[in-house]
């Protein structure tokens, strides 16, 4: 047996808590699994009295998790503190420029930074693994830096964010507003106090950057990301896309396209009979498709404290075993530069809900402005919000859904722009991406 | 960059065509990925002269896989011949016993010699990966061995045969016989002209078998698996199941419990929303349930020569990349007996279908068997086959479906055995678990 891995453990949060105890509960079938014994030989956490369910009694404590990391007492850094910079960065750094291996849960920390220390990694030899960073305990990180290695990727796409799904399965099965649903995610913690980050697709697009470099090759690039986020969506577009035969789910897509990569997150409407459409409440799902092995879905939980210490525990067992391989699956140098595809180039179906009032000629000039831009529309649904004995009301307004066939994207907002102007619609057009990508 | 990889390709069917193919088109992305270029050095096939789209010209010949293993020219066997014995495993033995890594894709001969081929790459230092020998291009053997290194594993089950969910996926769409589906299959290649090994699930098993070493730690034992196929199941059964809210699947499922370990594969009744019902067709699914994962779902292409390649390049690409782990994830000396956890113990809720004569006391009979075995029924249904006016008629068939609240096996199998001794139902009575793992 090699001798023993020590770990030194920056954070105990809900995730710091769950990885003390799984390494306590399943430490001897772990060291057999890695034929060596793996210890947490040193903590740096900001209460050092909080009770975590955990003995660690015998650990070090470090006030200052810089310090830990460059300390003798440790091999591993496992980084669980958050952010992008600050300490957590400052931490890493440390740890991978005195030779030591970083595991990391931080997304935002690669998202930003992770080109640098994948290079800094290498030059040091040791490893930096995040497997942990990207859809909790799925692990799609190793599947796409080794099992698929094989593969030339085309796209990859996915549900990433708990809450935005937690949010929109409530909403389709209750019946209730995208506020009622946020209010209750925030209680039974699944959201946080200010819900931007989630809600408004950023939290998704930290993954999907990291997904898109390991998928295709690429430089991370976590801010050419065209991004909408779920506020917008109603009970309306809800049962609409029910009415139609499809689920709206928050998806990160990353594709590869002539032009470059597109990068985009945003609510789209997905056939309920799609596996991806099956994935509800918190759970995360990541569809990746390859020349050779075509298209393979991974799903389970993406967040919470035991299921992310399931993924940081793996890639301890892989540094156990001496398992080496470049942090974004080929040499940083070998990665090149991400050019994005022109988001007004995307290429497909569209859902638009307009509120229209109801007056003469309204509906015909929608009607022209679509076709003026060469938009065929697959269905025209108008569904009357009054009694249907009542007189027209020309302040009245109606919700009228439509639904084009695969058309360009540019012209689509062209068509939506010229139809405001008109002045025939009331507020914002909604938008919503009829995705044919399984 | 260390030298180059250099391969022995034994076996140029789908399989190795394919694997031929990818390396070809792939290879420069793969060569950077590795560090290191990637090889097909030697060749041993039946036929040298088949075509089969990749250039090999420059790969020495081989009329023995045996010799090939063997011989200087290679540095890993890539066996994709098949079968349990025979050349496949004297080749196999060959290459390990001097010193040079093994991939291969027989799902037979992993499963009937795994642990002293394991052993025997333990004692020789050099890998042996069977990514593709189980559920094809899904990353599953991967994600036990490593990624999951952290869990205990309480129960796996999965989709894992193409041919068994094609032919029932077709059944439940088209409203087809089992016979007509089956011969469909045929004809498209998706089932052999013998189809026994598939249908009855011994291919199912094999997979099983190896899947539960990987996930419990045992060794491997295939033929200690409760076994049924699917060409009982009739089209009555499949649109019952849809009454009831249930698809049809051939599972395989291998269960932790207090007695040992439960392997068994049979048609199970999964709810129509579980992830497992939406896997249609030739793809495969399997899920892992962890201590601290949870269930993760993994889905893909199970079969077929390109997804089959995919895996084999990725036990490539960890060679090239020195990834050593334990063939079965953990040393074979740590590997614990296989206790078989005795099938009748097994509890859980059960679909029953019988063919009852329409006499008076006919029902009443079933229904005191039952009961006098403490089974609770959940629901009854009894349809008419005949017309609504006809008097009834002693020697008329009416089938009846009992579903039964969670019960013991055992007690189920006796009251059955009752029923039969009865005299009131004609034929074998059909019982089908309803699966509620999910």
């Amino acid at each position: 047996m090699d001798k023993q891995l020590r770990l030194g453990l920056a954070g105990l949060g809900t995730v710091g808590s769950s990885v003390a105890r799984l390494i306590e509960r399943n430490r001897v079938e772990l060291a057999g699994k890695c034929q060596r014994g793996i210890e947490i030989t040193a903590v740096s956490a900001r209460d050092p009295n909080k009770a975590r369910g955990a003995d660690l009694g015998s650990a070090m404590w470090f006030d200052d998790a810089a310090e830990m990391a460059r300390s003798a007492e440790i091999d591993v850094l496992i980084e669980l503190i958050g952010g992008a910079d600050g300490i957590a960065y400052e931490a890493v750094t440390a740890a991978l420029t005195s030779g030591k291996h970083v595991i990391t849960a931080n997304k935002a920390l690669i998202a930003a930074h992770g080109v640098e220390l994948a290079r800094l990694a290498e030059t040091r030899g040791v490893s930096l693994n995040f497997e942990a960073a990207v859809a909790g305990g799925i692990p799609v990180v190793k599947t796409l830096r080794e099992a698929l290695a094989g593969n030339r990727v085309s796209h990859v796409y996915g549900i990433l964010n708990g809450t935005c799904n937690y949010i929109l399965t409530r909403m389709e099965r209750e019946h209730l507003s995208f506020e009622a649903c946020l209010k209750r995610a925030q209680e039974l913690g699944y959201a946080e106090a200010d819900p931007t980050f989630d809600i408004e697709g950023h939290d998704t697009a930290h993954k999907l950057a990291i997904l898109t470099s390991l998928a295709f090759g690429t430089e991370i690039s976590d801010e050419d990301i065209y991004m909408e986020g779920i506020s917008s969506i109603t009970t309306a577009d809800i049962e609409a896309a029910d009415d139609l035969g499809y689920r709206i789910k928050l998806l990160g897509v990353a594709q590869r396209t002539e032009s470059g990569i597109e990068q985009r997150v945003h609510p789209a409407m997905v056939p309920k009979a799609s596996a991806i459409a099956q994935i509800d409440g918190v759970t995360n799902a990541v569809a990746i498709d390859g020349d050779f092995v075509g298209e393979i879905v991974l799903a389970g939980a993406g967040a919470g404290g035991d299921a992310t210490a399931s993924a940081v525990v793996g890639d301890i067992a892989d540094i156990a075993r001496s398992i080496r391989v470049p942090a974004l699956g080929r040499p940083a140098d070998l990665l090149t530069p991400y050019v994005r595809a022109r988001m007004r180039a995307h290429e497909g179906g569209y859902y638009i809900r307009l509120m229209v009032q109801d007056r003469p000629g309204a509906f015909a000039a929608i009607a022209t402005r679509m076709s003026e831009k060469g938009i065929s529309l697959q269905s025209i649904v108008q569904k009357d919000l009054a009694e249907p004995t009542r007189a027209r009301d020309e302040n009245a307004l109606k919700p009228v859904i439509l639904i084009t066939y695969d058309t360009m994207e540019a012209g689509v907002r062209e068509a939506l722009e010229l139809i405001e102007a008109d002045n025939v619609i009331v507020g914002p057009p909604q938008l919503i991406r009829i995705e044919k990508l399984y």
